[in-house]
């Protein structure tokens, strides 16, 4: 293992970070690495709030760009999702420089937004995966921990059991892939496993952004859908008539996408790493 | 005034639709225009259930099928929204004929997916407004009479105030629309006037809606944006901080297109007619 103390910089370009998250985090990566413990610095902007964001476009413009231009860190790391990321990207991607090409970065739902547009880039170390706030989860150290083995050592044992087997990876929240699509964030995914997960959306809801996600012509380029865990997935009046499963593969079939089976994602403490891209050369951070 | 009676055929390609407009709405024509009442057909599918639907998939395509092809219907009319319409927009375009292309179609939210297929396919007479079923609405005859303004007689008066002023129209619902950009239904809005609505989402998610309508390369060639009423907008854990036509003001801004205020359309009884595209000729049932 590298002697190399990992310094792993965490900002919130969405919603505003839960303050209990700095203390919980950084006791759970002690214990976990007494003896090379990473050093993670919540940035202010993590704490701040600015109606239904951790400050305002600007502030976490910056802060993003402090972190990831900042010659010091290895990793940005997001603290949670909520929304709020699609408002800064332009603003973060045209200022990006030097240091911030060979950093990791890890988040998921909301925060795909920002990982589709590094990955775009040509960003090579981008990655779906756990936040800091998830570990107020159930079992949320599981998740923290997982980040940072992932983060830390590259640990194959974070990957989703599929990356590695297969030739390239992305992994996206429906809804966020869904309002990228037809914009200038939508990355080129031809030969990739597309895997998706959705929280706190109608059966009807899902329907419609696999509608609209398997009617892409890019999208159909993928090289098969996986599908992650819907998760408190919302009443409505009438019973849909098919679960989530059933409406991935009606969808794939319909798109004539490759329905490859489930994926280990989801907004819960059991979501797997899921770099984009091929699968990246392991360990990094013994190199 | 025509002497030939306008036949109007209903269908439900989305959510089924509630019975007692069956009754209502016929009862309402009558009293509107007791002399050249239109007759108006609902197709037996505005009562199936399958699921979520108003029938399966292909019943519902085959029932929009049977009257949009049938020489003796002046009209499509759609009976309600709620969510379906993008599932079958395939296999109906696919088999529409000839006399499917003199129609006037008409409706509203959900289907507003076939909407923007058939004008994107050259359709000329398709317009966004009343549906049936906003006859249950609170003053709700006003929207049905509005509509049926529109089909007889193509009245001047049942048209949003700016058709007519600007060169092009089109509206939907932003959900909608933001669910077919970047698929083989998105249609060319060059130099129009895009007016949106929306109905029981949150501010944020309107905000979302926004950043991915502004943020496609061919919408931002429309020559300005209406916002038309959001209305029932749900509650969400932090204030947003902005409301609708701040959020809508912001992206218009950040996008380069016109803000052009405020639209007289949404989900009530206000709702006013929009054609798709150029002002059709009036009124056109005299010719």
């Amino acid at each position: 293992m590298s002697k190399k103390r990992c310094r792993i910089g965490v900002v919130a370009p969405a919603s505003r970070m839960f303050a209990e998250v700095a203390q919980r985090v950084p006791a759970l990566a002690t214990s976990l690495y007494p003896d090379r413990t990473p050093e993670i610095v919540f940035h202010p902007q993590c704490f701040a709030s600015h109606g239904h964001f951790a400050g305002e476009d600007e502030t976490r413009a910056q802060a993003f760009l402090e972190v990831a231009n900042d010659e010091s860190y290895d990793s940005v790391w997001f603290a949670r999702g909520g929304y709020g990321s699609c408002r800064v990207v332009e603003a973060v991607m045209g200022r990006l420089t030097k240091p911030s090409r060979r950093k990791t970065y890890l988040g998921y739902s909301d925060t795909g937004a920002l990982l589709a547009a590094l990955y775009r880039d040509g960003f090579e170390a981008v990655a779906h995966g756990p936040m800091a706030q998830d570990i107020l989860r159930d079992s949320g150290d599981a998740a923290v921990a997982r980040a940072l083995a992932w983060i830390v050592d590259r640990s194959p044992e974070a990957l989703e059991r599929s990356v590695g087997r297969v030739q390239k990876t992305a992994a996206f929240n429906m809804t966020v892939l869904s309002q990228i699509l037809g914009t200038p964030l939508q990355p080129d995914l031809d030969g990739h496993v597309l895997m998706l997960e959705e929280a706190g959306e109608a059966l009807y809801r899902i329907d419609r952004l696999l509608f609209h996600i398997t009617s892409n012509a890019e999208i159909r380029r993928v090289s098969g859908i996986m599908l992650g865990r819907c998760s408190a997935i919302t009443p409505h009046e009438r019973d849909f008539g098919m679960n989530e499963e059933e409406i991935a593969r009606y969808w794939c079939q319909r798109s004539g996408i490759a329905w490859l089976g489930r994926a280990d994602i989801g907004h819960d403490a059991g979501n797997k790493i899921v770099p984009f891209g091929a699968r990246p050369e392991l360990p990094a951070m013994n190199t």
